[in-house]
């Protein structure tokens, strides 16, 4: 973990919050921390900006800060800009754009190697919820190895309504799911625009969320065993789509 | 990690080497750890069944440890059991076969995820080299979801001789190269015995391996930004050949 994706101390964190410099993802606070006048700011601007604050153990404080010197307060913050889904809409209306919504994918490790495939493939932005699964943190753009600097993360409050506002935008919505029927390579991705949606590593894919798809596809299974990560369950479909892409360009 | 893949302490450490009873990955010993009898003896039954000792410190040993006594010794033991590579190849002469070749991949993580995928694409062994790279520890036998009880893990001393040998047998070799120029897809995979080897996440395939293999593919990438994840990659390939293999069985 880089430190440059947490803020520590409490006069650094109210500093920030009153500037609104950084993008917040939660603030963790001791839960041995006297609640001094400080750390009641901390609450009260963190609710006014609409950021989570967590109470967590002193020695989960300690762990993330190192060497740093925390007071009990740990904020976590964005190393990235987020971008709004109507502006990376418009943005890309002109080309044909594929994108990746994750629905609760709560590894950090998992998000960042998610991260490393899309920009490889071509995928132009990644949809997260803003209150399930993991954000960008450190450990996400460490795993990611620079990746999220190459692709568009838009951050959403409720993905039910992004997918409806692609649907309008003439993008067609595919979700994973290994109960299905259809094997994911029986689509054509040549020709649309498309969002694929990756379900949680335990939970899969909302029903809400594969109602709401247009279709929903499957990696087909040789083996009773059946667990794939989801890294590389998104490895799989979408190297399929960019395969599709490049052998249809060179007809 | 579960604590059944570490044999902690030196007693037990001992009995374990005498008897043979288990496979070995390595000793940890503390470095502060006086050389009293015990560790002399523990470091001569090493040396005589080739296993691998390790000095490291003793807050690593207690981090392995956690609640467990290991008087400065722990032995690292495979959970499974390692299959020779001709015994497998003998059993799966009767029918066309897949297995991957990792050189040298050294995250326990990803060597997790790449037999997860590995079992689910009806892959039937993985080859591993003795000294270089991880082998199966519990954090891989964990990452693998159990994945590490569906498929051979064949443990090799030299990939080179291992390469030869499968060549011998009817076995064509691909390595994976972000170097070279024919992408993995263009490979007919549905009616051969495949190796595909992947490279360790920073040095690739070596170019040994290179050299003997029949093919060597890419892994087409869309962005300046190159660098895949190689369980990410792994899955990529491996779920091409298997689509190849179902898409052909329908026709």
């Amino acid at each position: 973990m880089t430190d440059q994706s947490f803020i520590y101390g409490k006069n650094a964190v109210i500093e920030a919050l009153e500037t609104n410099s950084r993008e917040f993802n939660r603030i963790l606070i001791s839960n041995t921390s006297r609640a001094d006048e400080k750390i009641e700011k901390i609450k009260e601007l963190a609710k006014n900006n609409g950021v989570v604050f967590q109470f967590v153990s002193k020695e989960k404080l300690n762990q993330i800060a190192q060497e740093a010197r925390h007071q009990g307060v740990i904020a976590q913050v964005s190393p990235i800009k987020y971008v709004d889904l109507d502006d990376f809409i418009e943005k890309h209306s002109e080309e044909l754009t594929s994108l990746i919504i994750l629905d609760g994918v709560e590894d950090s490790h998992n998000l960042g190697a998610i991260i490393r495939s899309a920009v490889c493939a071509g995928v132009k932005g990644i949809i997260l919820p803003s209150r399930r699964g993991v954000l960008v943190n450190s450990t996400v753009e460490k795993t990611s190895a620079g990746a999220v600097n190459h692709i568009s993360i838009i951050k959403v409050n409720s993905i039910v309504n992004a997918v409806q506002r692609l649907k309008e935008k003439n993008y067609w919505v595919i979700a994973a799911d290994h109960h299905c029927e259809d094997n994911y390579y029986y689509i054509d991705y040549t020709d649309m625009n498309f969002a694929l949606i990756m379900g949680a590593e335990h939970a899969g894919v909302s029903k809400s969320l594969l109602k709401a798809s247009d279709f929903v596809v499957k990696i087909p299974m040789q083996n009773s065993f059946n667990s794939l990560n989801v890294s590389n369950a998104l490895s799989a479909i979408i190297f399929e789509t960019l395969r599709q892409k490049l052998v249809n360009k060179r007809k």
